[in-house]
């Protein structure tokens, strides 16, 4: 027996230890036999696996939050503003802003506004008031994987709905499996994670109509919004007159601050109401307020990058249509493609190169984020190279 | 009818639009009628409401968390350490100080260590994965009044078990208690809000041993763990061996950190292993990291804080015996006091001067934060002023 093998079987049972030590809790029974969510965070020259922005953050940026921490740092020694109500104000502007860039009227206030800690709490704090035990929450894969475990940590029945063929969504499909299954809460994620395409208005339009009869409270997911191509609206218009319609945002990734933690969403002030009965008192720092703050008075040099991005987005589904691949039409800041012989053998060729990307579990496709010119570049050249390699092959094979 | 009545009936019709509109969301129904939690922010020149530290953050610290979270700032383009490691690591080692101070080995690890936003979020965590919908959590009131509160989050039973008429808990009774209600998870507080005593660890050993045949998480919160008496240890020195009992901390306290939002607990290593499982991933943002981070490393400098509060504490304990009222010997940065014959009438004078203390619902009793020499004598002076306007009163009255 060599050393690692040695090492290898030693690892094998500190962890078949540590299962066993784990199964011997009282943990409740349907987290029995689970493993933790996460994405590898693996260290490489290029890593587009998790939709970050690549581009540092802007050096004024950096600036204003050292000093607006500085400044709440002062009083850390005090809680802090239970109500964010600071917070709350900026991001109504930010948001007026985009309404109005999209021709609609700017009417948000502060009490349309809710935060958290990433949107993975505003989703939690939404379920927990208006899901739970007993409840359904429905939404329609291949979409963004936290759903079922956000539905699964508040006990609720998780429904998977289903899409088109070729992962688009259709009104009146929508609207007949919402009446159908009449969830408690329906998420509609637009530009849906993994495959990067947005909603019509008329889906959303049609999803509402379909809920009212239910009572269901309808999400729009639009995580990825700012990156929606010219003439795709936002929900957001939507919101007078509905008061089960909620937008959720992030600031993690038009806004780089994936570190940061900030998730938010527009509703109904009713709404807002209801999910201050389920926080926990004091759930966003003084610190994470204020740094929050500090990038939303920068929304400018951010959004600058923001179009860098879509214009290598733009090219990513060019050149991958060039190379005979099937990328998904992109609103967000990372394409879907299919048409992979081998999505496994693609996935390591550009690991192999310094190029992470993300394997989302379906046949012959992958998804990329969209990074810098030089980030693209490497892309699509190491993608290049494994087709033609791959091409080649089977030549031979054939021959 | 003035102009201020009509800006009350105002005030008041909004308030009835806004109740209206919730009820008509479809809320859970636990949820409804229900009011969010929140001790009153109100801007006195004294607030000994919350248990805050009152000294401002030191200078040295207010630089190291500008210097972390600067350096954090320039890659908050990307998700967080998900495992917080070197957050970890510090708090370990800190807690290993504590332990050897209590003259105990110091033998955790990073291992041994989760932490969230804020103790809520870690209780949250805990009783996500021991508790839920169909088990019970218990705890002993008058205690943390958010116990009931973290049970109701997460749709548990909540049990409410009793101390002896002067509040302290008799290891006999707590271990009966336990094995009469058979909890699935029981929360010890020590030293107990709002009544500040600590608990020896003949009490702790009880409801651990009652807890083990019904395998009951036993949860020591310490939030004010280091506030307490010289010879009273921490339930630390008790975890090895014991892989259902876990010790909470937070920074809020004696870290002066309340506005940075960062609880934490000690446990066995599978422990940590079952909150993974159910917290939501990166919930610790890069910025709440390096705030930490920092100030676990000036640790020192605010320990020396402590001390400076422990001697307002018991400063107030010697003086309101010597007032005649009845202060409860107090482990914590407060202190829980009876004896007054109108409480409400005493915590107006005192708002009356500044001064803001905390109506905890317990007949005859408040409770007051220690905070710097100068707010120990405002409150001394303010509530002397008070006892002696009564009794004049009350003589007066007689005569």
């Amino acid at each position: 027996m060599t050393d690692q093998d040695s090492a290898s079987t030693d690892t094998t049972t500190a962890e078949e230890d540590a299962a066993k030590r784990l199964a011997a809790l009282p943990l409740r029974d349907e987290l029995r036999g689970q493993h933790p969510y996460g994405a590898p965070q693996l260290n490489v020259k290029a890593m587009l696996n998790v939709n970050e922005t690549t581009y540092d953050v802007p050096e004024d940026v950096v600036d204003a939050i050292t000093k607006e921490v500085r400044r709440a740092s002062a009083t850390l020694n005090r809680y802090p503003d239970r109500e964010f109500t600071l917070l709350r104000q900026k991001l109504a502007e930010y948001l007026n802003r985009d309404l109005v860039s999209d021709g609609a009227s700017a009417d948000l206030t502060a009490d349309h506004i809710w935060a958290g800690n990433g949107s993975n709490e505003v989703m939690q704090h939404i379920l927990q008031a208006f899901a739970g035990p007993g409840r359904t929450v429905m939404s329609f894969p291949p979409t963004y994987s936290m759903y079922p475990l956000y539905a699964r940590g508040i006990y609720s029945e998780y429904i998977a709905g289903t899409r088109s063929p070729d992962f688009t969504q259709d009104p009146q499909d929508v609207a007949d499996q919402i009446r159908q299954h009449r969830p408690h809460v329906v998420i509609l994620c637009s530009p849906n994670n993994p495959t990067g395409t947005a909603l019509g208005l008329d889906v959303v339009e049609a999803a509402y109509e379909a809920a009212r009869e239910s009572q269901t409270m309808v999400i729009v997911d639009e995580a990825y919004g700012e990156f929606r191509q010219p003439g795709t609206p936002s929900a957001l218009q939507m919101l007078p007159g509905r008061p089960r319609l909620i937008v959720t945002r992030t600031m993690s990734k038009a806004f780089a601050l994936a570190g940061g933690r900030l998730g938010y969403l527009a509703a109904a002030p009713e709404v807002t109401d209801a999910l201050r009965l389920v926080r926990l008192p004091y759930h966003l720092s003084a610190v994470t307020q204020a740094t929050a703050c500090a990038a939303l008075d920068h929304s400018e040099t951010l959004m600058a990058n923001v179009e860098k991005i879509k214009l290598q987005r733009d090219r990513i589904v060019t050149e991958l249509r060039r190379l005979g691949l099937t990328p998904a039409p992109s609103d967000a800041n990372f394409v879907f493609f299919g048409g992979l012989v081998d999505k496994k053998a693609a996935w390591e060729h550009l690991l192999a190169d310094g190029i992470l990307i993300r394997d989302v579990g379906i046949e012959g496709h992958l998804r990329v984020t969209a990074g810098t010119e030089e980030e693209t570049t490497a892309f699509l050249e190491s993608l290049r190279r494994h087709l033609q390699t791959q091409r080649a092959g089977a030549q031979n094979h054939k021959g």
